[in-house]
């Protein structure tokens, strides 16, 4: 049960970077449905590698290939099963890290769990892993139709945008590879990008999220509360060390009588700090949340590291890594969200009979 | 499925804050273990209402009574079944919010999506059933023997302790009513409670967790990462709106070349920014992680709102509430920790035959 | 997750045949529905033990006590939790039995699992934990509403009912403490029964179940076929060992032509040896299906067995037993078939958005 | 979640007969174990169509691509993506039958519950699906080892062998086309089966199943007794209409005094009525069950049916269709066996921390 993610609408994944194929089954998709591929492929472009020169230069063409459940254009209500092939791999851009543990990666804790390990390029523990994540989240995009969701990436390391999501243009997100919708601070953002990865370094950065048009109703009161399942999902992206909702860290600095959302007569609030939940359940304000993403754990510079053995080793990433991961993690954060969303919908139907 | 949590160690959890009790069911107890009962108490106190001047005055003994699972003092393999009874249900004092939606309370999501309200108190929706949490929390405590898990206030508004966890003496947590192990700090952070208090206002904070002799091992690559589990737990505790683990927010303003936790020979890391968890895999350092509580919303104070049927209305908190949330609600984050941790050290076992 | 059953309507058991009390929580409830719990406890009363001169005679009132869910008489969505006290333990009727492995008993397999076992009574293997069924089933069946669930028994070792279903008045199952609905052969198998219990030995039979007015469409193609959910369901009473439904083993004998069911016009079948589910999945027309039970373990009579250190014993059943199980046996039928079919019910709310 | 099945060691299916690719994902895989993936093709094999004359003349190599979670030749710990393409899909052999109902079939049924059918073949509900459960349980046959799976048929129609398991050589069963390991009766099932397939009709069957070395204490004592997964398993086959284990139906007219097995002095049994399980628990004994299989509605004989608008018409199977499925069942059998048995060890294993 641990390659699956969703109670209804559940992906369950399987794949290792350097072997034939990723993919994924997923279940629960409710039939009769149009489905358009080529938006399936759209939001597999906006992850994949070697979209613009901040990214990675590996090349991917991450073809999606629909094995079933899906007849006609529409889906039948049976699991949908996909494959990606890996056809870049250069495993011999590996080689050299076959015996050695990676500082911050996930080499030395695999190898300690399993046992075994697959050196070529992160093996399961890849993130090209989350490409299965984006076709389940565009085929949950496009079952859910009236929910908007909209990613964006709102700070590289210290860059941060200072308006907040209702004071941006979120249809601009797309225009430049930062994926930011302020265009001054795009391009401070991509500057900086540019020259963190000319010193072969890394650099963090933040994703807010908005999901607009959730009906009122979704969530749970005492556990599998709607921003505990978000929480989850995100903190399932490689590199995610934190989560917020609403007024998130600000607002525990704050009274409640300034916190509260006043009612408005017809049920909406006059300020958001909720953050489109209460109590755990959607209550039809727009949910809005930041995501916080380390610096890539792979640098283009020398560092000191061990080998299996415990002896001493000087590691240096050979082959192509990304010096900063928000602008592709946008699509994923976006694919996650949907996958709950239409997850709780679906889940919310079990409420009522006929 | 939606009031379970756990995969091996379960919760299954039942009961409203004004029904004749609240209590669960623990599935997964491996049998043969040596369980304090009055250690379980114990924990139930350090939540309950009514400690300390800050903390609400209502008085609920929170009486344990075990029904099944445990036989001579040992876990026999049986679910554990148990309840808390309700005694101190002063209804009257929520009659007059019968058709009232309070602020940023969960009335209005609730009976959007139930249709129907248990006006008395919060119902389901209240604080009150993690008391259910801090009982399958203090067993999983006793099962995990060498596992050390200390939860405290790091918070309270925007008084923040400015020493990080391995400054302080964590033994000295419950030393005073707010639970914060540096006593100056604690100083000001009870009278920051009582200030507010007295205006008839709340405040948010803040509480960091340490997890102590873990394994290298917990967790799973792709989902349900250890991180992942860790902060599906505490989004579930009420009220809270954010959590970051390791470097946090701060983390993504970092460069890799600062933020990469270098290996010493014997596979622990010279610092600690991974927070103890590297591809969603326990590596042996410490855990930490930070969680962010909104204020109460149940003001005594006057707010204006609406009622069932849109109208304008004037709410103000009457009976017994929490100022500040925090110094209770470190028991209940020891408990989700307890609980997830014995739960990923339960499910690696399944990765070996004997 | 070994003590629920059902994947939305779900029951978590739990409780020991000596112990305090036994008892559930029951997840996925739809809100808003009129519970009416006196027809609950009537179900209990059915299963209970002493109610009839062939049955045990232990006497266990069997009281339910509701803790939650249930608000002014109707569903709050909420989780149901429930006890029923163990007041008739009897505990030293099993002194004799502490360290005796019974023949065809759980004892020898209990004991080699967990190491620790309850010996009063039969701990957490007793059929006293069939209960919790009876009452999560009492609750579904109101829920249900027009489907109509219709058990008896049709044999008892070899008297054998030589009519089927469609043969006999449902109506009259209750009318005998045997719970078959033909007079003359239920006469038959309780002068049956009366002769075994005073020769101290058990006797089996089997109980049929049919349910009317089912749906079209409850079931899945693949895996969770609607028979394997009601075939899983029944192999967890206690001393079942077989299961057919529609055709059974005497439709194993049968040729296609033969056993093929016609369609009428409507979409109605002329034959129903596929016992109203096809692929999977209800057809709309009567499911029905057979139960075998075997004898009782527990004799009134001498029996060699071992005790834990391998040495020979004799071992007599004392106190009150049952000499056949199937009358009693008849609610929890029904009960696990209500849960099951409800549950389907609210899988399939999740095909649709609305 | 309707197409996973297992706790543990879970099989996630997807695919239809005539889509591009059936296949499957397999979680819950021990690491580090040898894996011989001749043996997997193997067990494919056995289960194909084609492979002798009295199966159906359909050709499908069913040839296995493993995409995942084996690396020189061991399991690696994640999971397993597996497909095998359909390459011989006459789908024209369908176009008659595209807007009728097939008498006994899933055709009404799957069209009811989803309103969209893929009407080349089976689609989703055909058997084809039941070569991923033989891949899953050809790698659990590998990482048993030590269990052994022996299912056979036990009779074809009326021809019933008259010996059980243990008079039987169960090495033999894969010397003849039928797949019974007593000679004599082999050759009269086959000559039936030959004699109905010329007729253009079917025959259903039965296959006795026995599992060997066991380990005592796997299953659970209230849900998910090993029985009721067993059963579930098998009732999850197509065509499966019955299930009993040890004593079975027999036993139900049998005493207690006479079906009671009596303990030898080292905890095995003088006698075996119970079939290696007592309270939902193996006990070290063979575990042995039946299983009951209708004949195939698939005629090559004309028979009365509907289409979709309640018409009359008139079908008669084209193609390549079993006459009798219970050969080609054999494997299916087993492989479910592996998966359930291989599922309870793994689940075992949570019962202790080391």
């Amino acid at each position: 049960m641990n390659n699956s993610i969703g109670k209804i609408y559940r992906l369950t994944s399987f794949g290792e970077s350097h072997g034939p194929a990723i993919g994924g089954v997923i279940d629960g998709v409710p039939p009769g449905i149009d489905i358009d591929i080529s938006l399936i492929q759209k939001e597999l472009e906006r992850r994949k590698p070697g979209q613009s020169h901040i990214t990675t230069q590996r090349k991917e063409p991450d073809y999606l290939e629909l094995l079933s459940g899906i007849f006609d254009g529409k889906t039948t209500g049976a699991p949908i099963g996909f494959i990606i092939k890996n056809t870049d791999q250069r495993s011999k851009d590996y080689s050299h890290i076959q015996n050695i543990y990676r500082p911050s990666h996930a080499d030395f804790t695999y190898d300690k769990k399993y046992g075994i390990r697959d050196y070529r390029g992160g093996g399961r523990s890849s993130a090209r892993t989350t490409a299965s994540v984006v076709v389940a989240g565009a085929i949950a995009k496009q079952i859910l139709k009236n929910v908007r969701i909209s990613a964006y990436v709102n700070a590289v390391g210290e860059i941060e945008v200072d308006k907040d999501y209702t004071q941006l243009d979120l249809s601009k997100t797309d225009n430049n590879p930062v994926r930011c919708p302020d265009e001054k601070f795009a391009s401070r953002m991509i500057k900086k990008i540019e020259e963190i990865k000319k010193r072969g370094d890394t650099i963090g950065g933040q994703i807010t999220c908005v999901i607009q048009n959730v009906p009122v109703g979704l969530g749970e009161p005492v556990f599998n509360k709607l921003q505990a399942a978000l929480a989850y999902a995100m903190l399932n992206i490689p590199a995610v060390k934190a989560f917020e909702y609403g007024s998130g860290f600000a607002g525990t600095r704050m009274t409640g009588s300034r916190h509260n959302d006043i009612f408005n007569l017809d049920g909406t609030t006059q300020t958001n700090f909720s953050g489109g939940i209460q109590g755990g359940i959607s209550n039809g304000m727009d949910i809005y949340f930041r995501v916080g993403f380390k610096p890539v754990a792979t640098l283009m510079q020398e560092q000191e590291s061990i080998d299996k053995d415990g002896n001493k080793t000087i590691v240096k990433g050979k082959g192509r890594h990304d010096p900063c991961v928000v602008p592709r993690a946008v699509p994923v954060v976006e694919a996650f969200t949907a996958m709950i969303i239409l997850d709780f919908l679906l889940l919310n139907q079990t409420h009522k009979l006929d």
